[in-house]
């Protein structure tokens, strides 16, 4: 039983209108890693650096207790780096420079201690990239995928032929959108489900999640934080946190689906708290128990008073 | 026991990408009180529309059980026109056009009647008109107030005069963001309720709404609709079913106002379903009780497994 996630491991600069962070550790796979390590014993790393990447980084997630033997180190390339910048609101933000270096080259090869990996998370990636890793997956029982707009305007028959192998797509609400093109939420979600993922998870940042599955819609709340720090990685970690609560419990039903979507909701509420990845070391059992029943408290909607009265 | 809202009466033409209509009844007025009266045998308007104000839609609140002595005819005056243009999502808005006409000589004198109303509801109107209908009313239980970007930035002394006799306010996130000169939503809610009002709800259209209390956050979403006409006087619609609930159950304990804010997310999931109020209309407590336990479905996190299992 374990999970394996593919995707970018990378050095982020992030300037908010508070405050900012230079070459901090990011990344897809090292969110999607550390946020579903506390759920599982067994989590797989596939991904590239270059030979600028410090061991100190990959202590992080060594020490996070990821497996590090599918992470490629590239000699001749440098690490992705990413850089940046944050609205006055945080729920926006600007690509300041993108930098694919090892990135570029990279073609998976996964270790072969690997290929028994029970659920698969393809980060965001070129879809070919992402098809290349499932192919190396022996038969995971759950395949979940991120995307963005890059590879929905630019590869979208490659992006189509990824979704058509994909139990579980989590993609935020703008991406939704493009990849239906269809403005209303609702009939988008129907129409990327008939592309392949049965279960859609749409992500919408400080205002929470939506997940639809068959006949079913269920909407999650975002933690209300007074100290968000820094947004950068919370999708990830959040798939991370489904990926690792639905590895816990073993199901896939509509209540294991939506406490996975609370689960993820709660590694995102953490990761925000600080620049990089760093919190989601310090996340103990406790503390996602803690938030997690805070989550319940701040949805819950009590017993409706039947509604007899209507003045003639 | 009655309900008064003050506020626009106005003729909207409305821009979506998907259609149009043209001088439809509007304003805040409207929506309020035909969205409380579900909940309320007596619903009162305060308002003023022009000699150009047609009976039909003096019709249409009178059939929706509004009161409309408090209704003033400007018969020197056109009636307010508002001019919007939604984007391709729907959740964003340019104003093309705002004729203030009758409004703009506006001094509201309330029926003698509407003196012992026990919920106000001040709509989005200049703070000194909200204060001077709020002065004539004898001693209401409960004050509810709107307001918007405009009076925040261009009478900031009046509306702070205005929100310390206010019970609730109901704003955007952007307009709350703006009040508190503060990005971050749970401490712009902090200073926000020192201001005056103990009670704060968010609207966040699509995204639901935040409810802030006393030690307590509550997150209700938005109804997940295929069918997302108009969302012109979704928000005030919001504030009518609100009041209306509150004023149904006679308390303001959490529990009262977490369902207040449902019934209020009712209202307005039916509003946007069509151009104008006409659908307030139609609503039946079938239709209320059916919609209201759906949003409970929608947001049921279900308990939640122990977190006992953290591999070493």
């Amino acid at each position: 039983m374990s999970i394996l996630a593919v995707g970018t491991v990378a050095f982020d600069s992030i300037d908010t209108p508070f405050g900012s962070a230079e070459r901090v550790l990011g990344g897809s796979a090292s969110y999607l890693t550390l946020a579903a390590r506390p759920f599982c014993e067994d989590v797989r790393l596939v991904g590239v650096v270059g030979h600028d990447f410090p061991d100190e980084y990959r202590q992080v997630l060594a020490e996070g207790g990821v497996d590090l033997e599918g992470l490629e180190v590239d000699e001749d390339e440098k690490t992705f780096f990413w850089h940046g910048e944050y609205h006055y609101d945080m729920n926006e933000r600007d690509t300041l420079d993108t930098q694919l270096n090892a990135l570029a080259s990279f073609e998976p090869e996964i270790p072969d201690s690997y290929r028994d990996s029970t659920i698969v998370c393809l980060g965001n990636l070129e879809p070919g990239i992402q098809r290349e890793v499932l192919a190396q997956a022996d038969d995971p029982d759950f395949v979940i995928a991120d995307t963005m707009n890059y590879w929905i305007e630019n590869t979208p028959d490659s992006l189509r032929t990824t979704l058509s192998a994909v139990d579980c797509l989590v993609i935020n609400d703008a991406e939704a959108r493009e990849l239906a093109d269809e403005p209303n939420l609702v009939r988008a979600a129907s129409l990327i489900r008939e592309m392949g993922p049965e279960i859609l998870i749409i992500k919408k940042g400080e205002h929470g999640a939506l997940l639809f599955t068959d006949g079913s819609v269920f909407s999650a709340p975002a933690y209300p934080l007074e100290d968000l720090q820094d947004p950068t990685g919370a999708g990830d970690a959040f798939a991370g946190g489904v990926a690792g609560h639905l590895h816990r419990t073993g199901s896939i039903d509509e209540e294991a689906l939506r406490r996975a979507v609370i689960y993820g909701s709660v590694m995102a509420s953490y990761v925000v708290q600080r620049y990089g990845p760093d919190r989601l070391l310090d996340i103990d059992p406790q503390a996602i128990a803690e938030r997690s029943s805070a989550f319940r408290e701040l949805a819950d909607i009590p017993q409706l008073v039947p509604f007899d009265t209507h003045p003639a």
